[in-house]
């Protein structure tokens, strides 16, 4: 890891920083993410009724976050199990969005659902099991929406890099990339969340770069931690599932906040996304 | 994951949290890890000259830092490899305590040696090649010295709490924990530093934890990054490898700080160490 | 490990044994997958040329092969890259099947590509990057062709057997499985091998199970003991890279025969080829 | 991996070929081992009792094994676990060995040992957690005796080959290695028998290299298969775990034969090592 150390990165030449402080800022309705503010994204794992997402978008933006989340289309590995609820899902995701201003973000997981999605998503997550579906990453990137790009559970920095750089080649330079931890062969976390992968991100590349302390901890009392581990290395955003009774959840119960926690962890969080702010050019100190 | 969680660490019985703030304080002279200061430790690598040493000591301890770290038995791969100074090693590490006040760390590698170096070093290191070497934990246990216990390249945290409970179970309940990285797929980094394996540890152990993000990063740049993350998820404290001109270090030097870069650091870390302090409860609140 | 050890494979009911001998045997054209036959399938990694595919269609089919294997369609991390010959690729495919006899093996990459490909190939392949692609799992299965279906890099057993049972939810019990090695950290091999998985396959998966060493060696010299193995470990036939001129390869060329090798490889490999044919009932001796 | 893949073993230059053919052959008693012969080496993971012991060597003897294994010196992670019969265990071994002629494999895991358990032992096992126990690889060497080097759970090939090296470079070329699976994510076996690895190892580097399929698997109706596919692979023998009644071993019991499952391993395997024999040249064929 010497002079060449930045070699293992070159296939993504139009995503790379050119300049220290290089950087792309991606709008998302009113939301500007990678700009100086900390955006926080937050909503459960799937949308399952109009209550259980009108109340959690009203509480999470209530905290501070500025962006919904929520899966509409989660086509599964059995056609027996819940896939989402699809259009009437995107609906519930728009009138969420009108009620509380929140921007949405939803996942993308088939070619052929990208220009529906972008009717009424902000932002379209490609989630870690497709980083590298570049059928997917071409349709996405055509429908013009910046992209929340989730990094593969076994995919290297540089392979992230290029599937940014994949969708940047399609002619859409607003991706967002997302670390959400990676496999290995620790148990006591879902993932291994890998905030040295992150520091690499914030700097070689010049995308805005957000944590999911969720799917990396998959287990809620490691949440809070994770996310303070996030802003303390630059990170621009979180991505956070939080749902109103999480032992009911469909899906991702355990490692789902309930209102109460997001909104302590949020609180907690506020003194060190300030420091991370003041602090800005430290970042960069020795770089 | 569920209520069984916890059943990963059954075999560490001694050193598992039975209440929620249960912590070990470790005396090591005049510094206590794991009371609520962030102590961090810093030095070369290895042991080469007096004026090396002496001048590191000087100004890491000028810069906040208050433990002396750096090799003097060094066993190595090939006998014709730079052993280390030996007992020579050691007299030039209690000279440099004697002069700044600095705690003293160093690292045992063979049985045979934990006496002689338990007599010049205020804690002795197990390094991560060394997690499961049961001769040796025994050995260096029975000196009554304070242990700093690195985590092994691929040991699981349940792992590194076993080796843990070995020290204990010889009658010495003095361990720091090290997590230093671990090996994965990623290169990007010498090591993925497991944010995530910190901070179950801080849920599960009532033994300090403390962080090197020069091992884990494997290069310099990234230090600064890794070691504020490792504030924010809770650590009690840092190794650090400094030297006067890393490019001329005999190892390591990649990832050694020089001093104006150390002392940067660790300016640049004060206020994200008050922080930690203040919000201590916090660390806690949602588990 | 003990009692409770197959429970890691309880969401794929339907493609596991219910008793040690069940199997399935997929037929593609005139060949039989899994009936007893070692079935071999070679090819170029991409079709490039007519002239290229059908020398090594003649080839291979000389030496022993009885399914021929090339890229059609291949989506890349760069729009810029060369995107496979499309359907031309799929009629030089079809041509070499009517002058060979060679049943036909393509990859499809887009879900939208499904019906196109089943057309020409008489088995679909899904790659190593689409394993867990839900909805080109589901497009592919519906085409009733047989489907190919390689190991994600990062799978476990478990994970394969659950894309397994994906397709054959959609009504397609035609299911080859493919071992071709998992990430790691090793790096002198492109990935690491598990025969220990495709053991574990044969043991618990009624599919027929296939090995691919090219892709797990990276590096030809490597090819012939990795087939030797898989033969050894009780797999039902490999699928391999063979080109013409493999240092003029559009891509793999490292790890692909020229026809010589794979002559050579496929000689010596008859001799393993009939001990495991003949020690059959031994593989479950132990069981 | 291109001209120079063979760069990554340059550290290690006196046990790498410098020709195709150029093989060490290590004597241990009347047993040689790397010289052509399939060599396996049998017996318990932990020497228990006199009539335990004898009984499985005479039996093992039987069956075809050459060398007897049994460990001793079982230093472990808590001091109230079984810590081996030591000094007692080597004379059982020694016993064993006057009343079967088999040579005798046992493992060293305190540098203060070496010299004891030599006296006693044909070969010196260095287990995995010891691989890079520089200073236990140093006594061990001096003793002059052949040493079995297992392979590290998350070592490279590089860095088993440097640890080989080390041993040579104190004067003791005798050194069998040992693949017995890496960590990685997969949990359906205990660890990743990577034969990828070990014909690498074939490839480049003259010493004998054997294959532990018991500690790969971890569950004894994996082993014949893996055994099996380490002879297809081109090692030069087995280490196998085999006990009389597995169900009451002290340790490592599910991983361990009894005497009829390991006598129809070895029966089954003749034919498949006479097959490893008669094809020696083609292992190199394509190399």
């Amino acid at each position: 890891m010497g002079s060449s150390w930045k070699d293992q990165f070159a296939d993504a030449p139009d995503v790379l920083k050119t300049t220290p402080d290089q950087t792309t800022v991606v709008r998302a309705g009113s939301v500007f993410i990678g700009g100086g503010d900390f955006v926080t994204m937050a909503g459960p794992c799937s949308v399952e009724t109009e209550r259980q997402l009108m109340e959690t978008a009203e509480r999470v933006a209530a905290a501070g976050a500025r962006v919904l989340r929520g899966g509409a289309f989660k086509p599964r590995s059995s056609p027996y199990a819940f896939q989402g609820l699809g259009l009437a899902g995107l609906k519930l995701l728009a009138a969420a969005r009108e009620r509380t201003g929140l921007a949405v973000v939803t996942e993308v997981m088939a070619a052929a659902d990208a220009p529906l999605i972008a009717e009424y998503a902000d932002i379209l997550q490609i989630g870690s099991r497709s980083m590298e579906n570049y059928a997917l990453l071409e349709a996405a990137a055509r429908t013009g929406r910046p992209i929340l790009l989730k990094r593969g559970m076994v995919a290297t920095v540089a392979d992230l890099l290029r599937s940014a750089q994949c969708i940047a080649s399609y002619g859409n330079p607003n991706v967002i990339l997302c670390e959400r931890g990676i496999r290995t062969f620790e148990t006591s976390t879902r993932n291994t969340f890998d905030v040295g992968g992150l520091t690499v991100l914030k700097e070689v590349c010049r995308l805005p770069v957000i944590a999911d302390p969720s799917h990396a901890a998959g287990r809620r009392s490691l949440v809070p931690a994770l996310a303070r581990s996030a802003v303390a290395a630059g990170a621009d955003g979180l991505i956070v599932e939080v749902h109103p009774h999480p032992e009911e959840a469909w899906s991702d119960g355990e490692q789902s906040l309930n209102f109460s926690e997001f909104g302590t962890m949020m609180a907690d969080l506020a003194p060190w996304c300030e420091l991370r702010a003041a602090c800005r050019y430290a970042l960069e100190t020795v770089a």
